[in-house]
């Protein structure tokens, strides 16, 4: 998507380490008319699918998918929560995710309520580099019986190997900014 | 707001200890046609007000930030952050939360750049009770020499004192549904 594209080479900064920081307009600052142009391009690539629910996580992925809600029926948005602790009541669906950026596992929980087996979900999320996150939000499909019908991704680090594994296992897939290369010390960002 | 006080009658929870569980359409899954109507009123109500940009904590508030944002004029988003610790590195504003819900303290940062004098600011959440998030919100717009142009309330706990001494120092308050009571036995919710 050439208006992401653009506005990742022109407020985007590449750090050290494969860090790209995006918070002027994406994960702390958002600039809402992106994110509903952003919503429009998902409706557009997943126009084939039944989608009634859109799956996200805590924090960044909330205001994209609440903007691209709209775009797809008003489907209702279930945000994953970074938990304390997993409460094992079975009132929730619950996972462990690793973080690369915290060196640690976090749990990370969706109410029963909001997620079941006749639901056809859209995952939402900012970035996809190693795949950790978005592996959480599919077991949770798992778990609750839900079809997975795609997932949809702002910015992926096409250089990291999270998104072709999905591919691979058969997953509807669609980045709207693959980053092939990034050069923290000319501050270059090349997509595919 | 009569359909938000119609939809917290509905689908909201009271539980005891003054706790209300609206995590079916608010905090957890997130109705955004209902929160686009919220946005829709926030602008009907702070028409008079030049504001130009939304703040917000994360996470509950993002949702319906970036869907109000739409209600003024795509006013950018900005969502403070809750660090695991300050970093006084001279690039954020920070201060510090309370939360009872918790029961301890965290630190929250809102980036300098995103946040500076000439900007007037309306903040929102979804919730209000003893008011220490948004005394936190308050002292950041302070700390850039920001205006806070208003305040943005889904819900007030209308039996708590935050929501009063925010108006008693002068702050042009709106919730969208204020609650004078609610009784955990019967589930009955009283609004203003």
């Amino acid at each position: 998507m050439k208006e992401l594209e653009d506005r990742i080479r022109k407020d985007g900064i590449v750090k050290a380490g494969g860090v790209l920081k995006v918070d002027a307009f994406l994960n702390h600052q958002c600039d809402t008319q992106l994110f509903d142009h952003m919503g429009a391009e998902w409706a557009r690539l997943f126009a084939d699918a039944p989608i009634n629910k859109i799956l996200t996580i805590e924090a960044s992925g909330i205001g994209l998918a609440c903007m691209a809600s709209r775009h797809f029926g008003n489907a209702p948005v279930v945000f994953a929560k970074k938990a304390q602790s997993i409460n094992l009541d079975g009132e929730q669906y619950s996972t462990t995710i690793y973080s690369f950026t915290k060196q640690r596992e976090f749990p990370v929980i969706v109410g029963r309520r909001f997620l079941s087996e006749g639901d056809h979900v859209l995952i939402l999320d900012d970035f996809l580099a190693n795949g950790c996150a978005l592996e959480g939000l599919i077991s949770i499909c798992e778990s609750a019986g839900a079809t997975v019908e795609g997932i949809g991704i702002a910015i992926e680090k096409g250089f990291q190997s999270g998104g072709d594994k999905l591919r691979q296992r058969g997953y509807h897939l669609e980045s709207l900014a693959r980053i092939v290369s990034m050069d923290d010390e000319t501050g270059q960002i090349e997509f595919a």
